[in-house]
């Protein structure tokens, strides 16, 4: 079999989700190729080395760049801040390395279509960390909606909110600049756009509004510091299909914690999902003949359902978010050393930033933008 | 105690709505004034003497003129189609009588206008059916927003959508055309837009898209028929206090039967309604201090709450949807026997309407309209 | 048509909810007659005076004796605290009055078994106020476990709990004493186990266990009182029909309001139920053939559903606790004028009270009851 | 960083569970020990070697008694059906070994007992697989009532409910049969007692009742199989504080896949928790001055949580089933290598056993039995 080895950028939040997911994922699907966990950078060398040790690495660098030169690198995963992945990501490509990158793919729709562009003349397998599309009951929704249960899609609602700067005493760190994060409460819009791309398909035209709520936050130091980025942000959107809907996120909605949520309404019926009740799909299907007793029906996860049986043979147990990295890690494998095309790549999620830069177009002129 | 005579014209859903709060209403509450059920009219003689005895009306005509022009009737309570909403409350308010009138109240916002610059001249009270507004847990959160403990409102979402057209099959009646019922699923927005209003203040700027997905329906005869207004509208809106929001209500959502929601965010906390359960409020309050468990809490109708302690002395034994419109009499009676303000009247339904005008120029000329 | 007069005993809670079920049937429903609200009895001249102005009596009484006498009276209603059931029933049953009585029919089951063999004897109609039996939702249950939907019934799981009494500072009143209500928690049961008889049939065999958590609560001037009922209390229990179950009422569970609650689990399938959210019922029907996407199916109110179309063409729309008493006065009347019998009558009411007799007894000697 | 050697006994459903805990719990926690995956066991040879290289082990066997006997091995994880766990344990405990028992201990109390004694005279670590008390948010329910926040607890409310074998066509295998599976349903309802357990502490009488309902399944050849334990089975309890409540179980209950619940009321409060939403827990805190606005709490799961932080610094981004099989192999390794008491250990199961042998005492002599 063959053996893949694999270079981690940062060892935060999403540094330890994709270690967790690569150490498991052998153990729970059957896989094309072994990955090692073998090259961990971070922003010094005594960090990098420390998280190699907590995280399962062999070897550490505080030097991103000696990691994307490595030859012995086949996989880069990009889990750095927002505004090293554009650098980060040209790099690996540059070095022939396939490459697995943190959501969002880069600051701006210009980077991000190079990128694309890049990956594609390249030839390297490139995925973008939208890990809620891999989830059971979405891929369950996406069967169906293919097999025309729902009929044709009229409507979209999707949400994604959350409060995780709601308080304004909250530093914002990196994620409240521009030149760090681009985007601001938009920067997870891109997991609704991956949601409404692979339920509802593409979109053609949006109409926008955001705004910065809370102008100023507490800075490391303490002291005040300019918020660069929007709050919430929200707009009308018309697909390819004729289908209307309209897109939502926040980073200030009290009580919402992981509130990505997605209704979609057709000519047969209708679904809904809440990522906070991540364990099930909510499904109505048009009554036929007589009988009454119709209503919402609550799907929990089951083995019927893409990939759950490989976690667990009994229905309704229950995944975590982590488990959704797990399956995002054998997709990664599977499209590098199984031929299984990779889904949302490089280009895919360029696609997405053109829908973001349309909404932020149409939010300084005032109106419709097409994508 | 002073005794008022009501004339009702129409004898279908809402006016057997009308008719069971009547006689309910000086049960559940002590009443300023008596109200009779004196005069029903509707579209012939037959029908009308039927409904009056169904109903408990004491006389009865085919000519809903002769209703309006006897001198013994006080109130006229419109509750017939909605293109005969303008021309029997503006007859109504010419003879001097008080108008209790469904919703929409007219079929174009020219129409609202004329009848709210009568209502004032005239001096009558008035008041539009907009009986969510009524609900005790709707009275609890605007109390609630008042008193400061939601903070400043930042973003609102809310929903009308029905599925009460989602079957093609359906014959659109009076409602799908332009002539009788002026608006389509917009006609239900007004719902919404008495909620937004309540909670949240006014609408400064809105921002639509609006769809007739179905374009023929089987008429009365079973050809087919032209549908000449919307299955489903949403827009993006600006309030005048500066937070934004997303409206929506469809006709063709399928699953969905009564889907009037509403989410508001403030600075300080967050709620959420869903008409589907009436009979509840979720509120989030910010944590303040430590100790971890924080949710948004399931707060159900209860005695502390507005009204509700009239209808039961225990706390969670719920109302339903006719029991709002016992609360809309009492409302009404009070305005014109007890002094207190009617709302909403004409003048705020005719706001109401300014939206949706505001909407459909936004549609048709695909921008932002000021309202 | 027939008129019929009614007396009432009681204006409180029940009180003021019989007035309005009486004033608003006539209007929600066709009735085979007319039923006047007469005369009002309570415990005082000057009360009852005050609850006939206010619940809509033309007459009042200070003494049910005299209420009883009446010649001009053709139905009791009693709505007075329980002590007063026995001999305000026995008393209009031997005056050859129908008896339309609140819960429970009788501080014990003595009492009741007298009052069935009475209300036979005598041949009148009688009716128990157990509402929750009316519920449009608990009979579509009932139709399609009666069609066989479920299957068989293995399992029962039911509760009423509430925390009416939960704080130890509140006064018990007439509730928490023997000479006047007889039961404590447990006369909350019967509600329980009107819904059990109408869904599951009779249960055959009990084995109870009860417990007064809080010993004293203030009187009425202060001083510690002694709680000579109890506060919680469960059962398992085995029906005629071999099924098996739990039931159990509280009224010390904090947070719960009504929470009147039944799950049935068959051979084809399973339903749930919960009075706080009176307007649903949850559906499970076992998958047959493959394509998953199989969950418990959340069904509205909606007009096929029996009783609803008459208070709301649209479904979805929400009745309250109060509607179910206009149900419950449409089938009073039905039953004396319409040939339909009555049902829960005094007997049914009596065979309840067998259960919470034999669970009293299981309780004292520890062990299976046979009912 | 000492280092542990495991051996496996199983690699089914609860096999590949404990081999992704094993290998991801390192990544997710710093652990005093590292633990390698040394040993597979299974039915043969053949399929020892299989579950080696898809579950990540270095060496497999046919013959368990090889493994227990394996001087290499430290830890054996028991993952065999129930009718080897006796064996299993026994045999690596005498040889000196930690073991890591799934549930039930054993087939009978007697044997449990045995274990249990044999565990303390060995001075081993052991620890059962009841993985479900590892719920950060079952472990916040127990720093809350440790620290009072609910007071006195007065009722419990447990079940686990599944339907699992509720089709009748369904072979029951091993599980069906005493020789194999000892107990049926009840081999389920441990789970509820180690969170009873966990929550209110020890059971001191039962009263229960349990059932066969469907008598007859087809073996493995198609022919018809008796089935030779309890599908459903429920009891009264009694807890040493003085509290009551019921628990219960099912394998025949449609629609439930994982409905282990349990509701907890006491003097200031409530709280419910529901497996199949394993990412939330419910309180209700008893309301302090006025205001209002007071309902049950959804509480999702948090980094003020024990052990969630370790697996995502966001709150509400759910764990799955498998993640509680981490946080064991955590705790099993703390009992190991840093000295933290492993709980529940063999005693603690067996006297959840004391309690599933009482509940089967009193079933065949039909009353009350002191555990
Ligand atoms: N897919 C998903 O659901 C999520 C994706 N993300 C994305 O993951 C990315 C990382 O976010 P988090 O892990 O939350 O951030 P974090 O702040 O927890 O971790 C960032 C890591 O990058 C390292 N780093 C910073 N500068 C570096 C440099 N110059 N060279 C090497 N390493 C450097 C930091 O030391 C740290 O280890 C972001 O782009 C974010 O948008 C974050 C959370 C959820
Ligand atoms: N507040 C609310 O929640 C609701 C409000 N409505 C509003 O109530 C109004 C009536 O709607 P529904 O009761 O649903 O309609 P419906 O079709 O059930 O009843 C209409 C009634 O008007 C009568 N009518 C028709 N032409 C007439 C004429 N020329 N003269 C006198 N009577 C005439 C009909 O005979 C019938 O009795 C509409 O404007 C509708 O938008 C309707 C449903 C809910
Ligand atoms: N079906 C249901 O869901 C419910 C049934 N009930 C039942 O209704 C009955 C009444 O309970 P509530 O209305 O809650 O009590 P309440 O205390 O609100 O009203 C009792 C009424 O009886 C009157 N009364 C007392 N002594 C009297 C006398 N000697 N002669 C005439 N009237 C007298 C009182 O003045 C008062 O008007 C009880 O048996 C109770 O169990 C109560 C609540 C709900
Ligand atoms: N903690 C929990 O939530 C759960 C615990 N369990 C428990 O885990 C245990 C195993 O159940 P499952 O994994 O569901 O069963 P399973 O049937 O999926 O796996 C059993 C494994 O044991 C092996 N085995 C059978 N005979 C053997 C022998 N003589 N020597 C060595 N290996 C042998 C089989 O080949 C198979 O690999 C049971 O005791 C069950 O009660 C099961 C499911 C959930």
């Amino acid at each position: 079999m063959a053996s893949l080895k694999l270079g981690m950028v940062g060892s935060g939040f999403m540094g330890k989700a994709h270690a967790m997911a690569l150490h498991t994922a052998p153990v729970v699907f059957p896989l094309s190729a072994a990955v090692r966990c073998d090259l961990l950078a971070d922003h010094s060398a005594a960090s990098a080395q420390a998280g190699a040790r907590r995280l399962g690495f062999s070897r550490s660098t505080g030097d991103w760049r000696e990691l994307v030169a490595d030859p012995a690198i086949d996989i880069v995963s990009v889990c750095a801040p927002n505004d090293l992945h554009y650098p980060i990501a040209r790099a690996a490509l540059l070095a022939g390395k396939h490459v697995f990158c943190e959501k969002p793919l880069a600051l701006d729709v210009g980077e991000s279509r190079e990128l694309a562009r890049l990956a594609r003349s390249k030839g390297r397998v490139t995925l973008v960390g939208f890990n809620y599309v891999r989830n059971p009951v979405i891929g369950m929704a996406a069967e169906l909606i293919a097999r025309g249960e729902l009929g044709a899609i009229h409507h979209v609602r999707a949400t994604h909110v959350e409060d995780y700067l709601a308080d304004p005493a909250r530093s914002g760190g990196w994620r409240t600049r521009r030149a760090t994060a681009g985007l601001g409460a938009l920067g997870d819009l891109c997991h609704v756009l991956s949601l409404t791309q692979r339920l509802a398909g593409g979109i053609a035209e949006v109409c926008a509004d955001m705004q910065t709520v809370i102008a100023q936050r507490p800075g490391a130091d303490g002291s005040a510091q300019a918020v660069e980025n929007e709050d919430q942000a929200h707009a009308l959107v018309r697909f390819s299909s004729g289908a209307i809907g309209t897109i939502e996120c926040s980073r200030i909605a009290w009580g919402r914690k992981n509130g990505l949520t997605i209704e979609l309404s057709g000519s047969e019926g209708s679904l809904y999902f809440d990522q906070e009740r991540q364990n099930e799909l909510w499904l109505y299907r048009r009554p036929r003949g007589g009988g009454g007793g119709e209503g919402f029906q609550r799907v929990l996860l089951g083995p019927d359902q893409p990939d759950y049986a490989a976690f667990c043979p009994a229905p309704g147990h229950g995944l975590g978010f982590n488990d959704l990295k797990v399956i995002e890690v054998r997709d990664l494998v599977e499209a590098i050393a199984g031929g299984v095309p990779a889904w949302p790549d490089f280009a895919a999620a360029a696609a997405i930033d053109e829908v973001l830069a349309a909404m932020e177009r149409s939010w300084r002129q005032g109106g419709w933008e097409v994508v």
